[in-house]
């Protein structure tokens, strides 16, 4: 069954004016002469009328090729754009309008796709403008590389190398050349560049129905920007395959369609064709080079990569090469105000690659093997039984904590809780347990090199949070008040990167109120241990409280309320455990010392 | 049958580190940290590692929505890009690389979209790079207006407006401001823009097979950019109605996504999804705009039309709404180096269309009603009869015409050729025959009026350029020399714009032999209408040797050289029976004075 292909726009008539109406919204310095639906006329804002004091270079032909030719009109560029209807030559009043409504005295250039509507409906307006006392030049270009040379004229179609044409005249004129030199230039740079395209689909004009004519896993080589047949049809290729055999075609010696010999200069375009997307296009641009370089000598000065001049919705690329002669890479250098030349492209080209950068001096300390202290300081033991005592309380959760993770989540919490639980009992015999800061960061690690999915990271951040508050906030030991500074700053960031805030039914439901309660006791003088106790119930009885709330961040979301009530968040549930679990195991230390 | 997408791609798993080479390549400004493939980092080529003293701004995610991240950096806008694979958040120690790599003593803005992953590994980096005394901040981005808040913080995704969040932070950035303030401008940007977008198409994975969720005629509303489905299928519309959707959606007060209320002023930014024709893109900021205005009530300061943050290949748009606050705008407007930001936007928008201009004098003259004088002098009397001759030479030979045509062309020569001739022999009655250059302008004008088709404009080129030669050479009468020249200026018309030359099998093959034996009697002294009439045997014997030539112009390139070999070039004939019946009145009549 064939469908019309679809498309966002309205009526197909009216696609060329509605494109113009959304490009002079866009961009301020164009403007339109008021001949809808006949006269289609985009020109510069800023050019006064017919007393223009420098050359005016004016293109155009077809539309469905855009940014081609509306969107290179610009100070430095083309001065006026006449657009026809989709891939129909403008008639010959609308062209003449343009020709008038900004050519001064210095006269304009013609720049024409060879194609032979173009060719006779811009031939003929040039024609009566000069009986009307303009001064009028034409250059014609046809750039394709991909027919042989007994075709004759009809064969070289215009391609995306005319966009090259129109920057070298547009420059030229800008620097306030003659019409007999701008001419001449243009003339010279059409005659220095060639092009190829492939095709992965054809294009579809706006209310038609898409043709089949390129079935699944075939290209065609040699395409026009018209929907005509390619030069042939060929199985799919490795994008490495077709960019070498294109650019065999451009350079062939055989043809010898642009003059250009190992040892030379290039500038290299690549042109896509509609609907292929600007990976695609910079991996051919990034493959072409070192083509260039290493299979043809060519060195390569400027890279254009981007979608110039296409053919409506075909996926596929031209490739354009062009002579790089210094005075042709001034003009290509030149500043322009057209929209869619691009930018950033001129200049020389340092190393494209820099080594990855070291981490600095204090982080490099991290890297270094830590090493428990030959003794542990009172701290040093309330820290190393403190953790243990947390993990093993996860170790102890695991299956409830998987088979409430069931109900809600994808039941995986207790077996990746586990996993960094065992990793800090592993690691614990090199932790320099008298030094917290150093101790919680090593945490970290140890989480992070073995926990892994998302509440591995969540945790990692934790304990980096933990630390870097840590290191600012302590010195020799860690006070409970810059303990709980430090809970603080964890609670915050998994809040600020995770997303989530107290009562979205995650961990942070188990630790905010036991911070709350934890400042809360210290600030009134309660004892450390007492504080942390009393912190630790908060946290079960907040984890407990998750039964009663709607997820609102992570798999949960996707769960009924009526089914989230039966189980705790396993998250939750596990910061609580391991919190509770180190609580009372400091508060039993106290109790020995 | 299902087949994998076509793609210009190689092998799969290296589309983004290819992508990176061809986008440095394409930008000397641009950079790479040489970690490939773990690391991949693009970064400013301009920035001294680690001694930068401005904030440096960096972003990233997964890769797949080209040209964000890495096509925005460049100075005044991202210092650094982080690319993950394909749809995939980069990790973490490709982040700290890149923060590394550019953050100086100012420290570094992360901005990141908001999707869970990303804000985990930017926010792990971000710790660690604060442990390793980076400045560092964070600003989370999720301008997704297509699903209702209650969904919670999941449901608001990173989306194009991002992009606007990166220039703006970009240039408070290159103005010297502090972190605090970078990231205070990008936050309050990030709250001031609202996204929503339309799928024709779901995106396809390199390597993967196309989906076919979405089916002809269909539509996804408020989409999101990793091929996840939709917030809601519907029937494709015209795009007036989508647009409008996405509108109401966005300015909705319901969600009260954006502060953005009527008789506000907003930047509007049309993005395409990686296969969006430019053309369409327009069409939709085209009629966006009057939308805004109309139906919103809101001025529009701003429009940015283009593909900013894509979905690999897919088909659609999404439209992003800012409130366009002065400080905002100044940050917009400020220069910036990045390839992919828009050129030529920012500034005052002047009215966008102008008056088609009337012709100038000179040529207002030729739409004045002609006359025939009262009495035609001798030159005039000469001058009628020979034109009657030639046109009714047309008449008579009408049906040869054709068959040649039949079999070698399309078989309209002749009936082409007689609209013309019809219309001069209606028309001359009104010719202003005692001025012969005004004469002949007015052969052009019936022509043009009546004659149509490719022949229909080469005749009216040929008549322009003899009428622009006559009027510059002659002044009261016209000696035979400018006949002459008249004749060779418009040869060199029709050859120039028509492409032909010499041995082409066209017109010209009659004519430019009679030109020459013109040229040759009356250079030796022949009488005028003697030098007229052999030249117009020239033009006979050239027509006739057409039969031998091999077509190089029009359709005839594509009919075999048996064909060709039976019958004259068609246009040949007729041009040397026009010349020929000319040459014999003009004889005639020299008998008769």
């Amino acid at each position: 069954m064939a469908f019309p292909a679809k498309k966002l726009i309205g009526d197909p008539i009216n696609v060329v004016t509605e494109f113009i109406d959304g490009l002079v919204e866009t961009y301020p310095g164009l403007q339109y002469l008021d001949g809808f639906p006949q006269v289609k006329v985009v020109l510069r804002a800023d050019v006064p009328y017919a007393t223009y004091n420098k050359v005016a270079v004016i293109s155009g032909g077809g539309s469905g090729h855009e940014p081609t030719h509306a969107g290179f009109v610009g100070e430095g560029m083309l001065t006026a754009a006449i657009c026809g209807d989709v891939f129909s030559s403008p008639p010959v009043d609308s062209i003449l309008a343009g020709i008038r409504a900004v050519t001064g005295p210095m006269g304009c250039l013609l720049i024409v796709k060879n194609y032979t509507g173009d060719r006779l409906n811009f031939g003929l307006a040039a024609e009566q403008a000069k009986s009307e006392g303009y001064k009028v030049e034409t250059v014609i270009v046809g750039d394709d590389c991909a027919l042989p040379p007994p075709r004759g004229i009809a064969g070289r179609r215009g391609l995306a190398g005319t966009v090259l044409v129109h920057k070298v005249a547009g420059a030229a004129a800008a620097a306030g050349l003659s019409l007999a030199d701008v001419a001449a230039e243009a003339k010279n740079a059409s005659e220095k560049v060639g092009t190829m395209g492939v095709a992965l689909t054809v294009c579809t004009l706006p209310g038609q129905v898409t043709s089949d004519r390129l079935g699944p896993g075939k290209m065609e080589l040699g395409l026009g920007i018209h929907g005509e047949p390619g030069a042939a049809v060929a199985d799919l290729q490795p994008v490495d395959v077709v960019i070498s055999h294109v650019l065999n075609e451009i350079l062939s010696t055989e043809t010898n369609y642009v003059p250009i010999t190992r040892g030379g200069r290039v500038v290299l375009m690549v042109n896509g064709l509609g609907s292929t997307p600007l990976m695609e296009l910079m991996i051919v641009a990034g493959k072409a080079v070192p083509k260039l370089q290493l299979e043809h000598g060519l060195a390569v000065d400027r890279v254009y990569t981007g979608s110039f001049m296409t053919s409506i919705d075909m996926a596929g690329f031209s490739i354009s090469i062009m002579r790089a002669d210094p005075p042709i890479l001034q003009r290509l250098d030149a500043a322009t105000k057209a929209p869619y030349w691009p930018v950033a492209v001129d200049g020389n080209r340092p190393p494209a690659k820099i080594p990855v950068p070291v981490p600095p001096s204090p982080s490099a300390k991290s890297d270094e093997p830590r090493s428990r202290p030959l003794q542990l300081n009172e701290q040093g033991q309330i820290l190393e039984a403190a953790i243990e005592a947390a993990a093993n309380a996860i170790l102890n959760l695991k299956d409830s904590l998987n088979e409430w993770d069931s109900k809600v989540g994808d039941g995986d919490c207790g077996s990746t809780m586990y996993r960094g639980a065992k990793a800090i009992l592993e690691d614990i015999k090199n932790y320099p347990l008298n030094d917290a800061a150093e101790t919680v960061s090593e945490i970290g690690l140890s989480i992070g090199r073995a926990m892994g999915g998302t509440s591995g990271i969540i945790y990692t951040i934790f304990f980096k949070a933990a630390y870097a508050q840590l290191k600012v906030s302590s010195h020799s030991g860690v006070t409970s008040k810059q303990w709980a500074e430090a809970l603080a700053a964890s609670i915050a960031a998994v809040s600020k990167y995770g997303g989530a805030s107290a009562g979205y039914r995650t961990l942070l439901d188990a630790l905010i109120p036991a911070l709350s309660v934890l400042q809360e006791k210290l600030d009134i003088g309660n004892d450390p241990s007492t504080a942390f106790l009393l912190s630790s119930e908060a946290a079960l009885a907040g984890a407990e409280s998750t039964k009663h709330m709607q997820a609102q961040a992570g798999r949960s979301t996707y769960v009924s309320a009526e089914m989230l009530s039966s189980v705790p968040d396993p998250g939750a549930m596990a910061a609580a455990s391991w919190y509770r679990a180190a609580a009372l195991s400091v508060e039993e230390q106290k109790h020995k010392s």
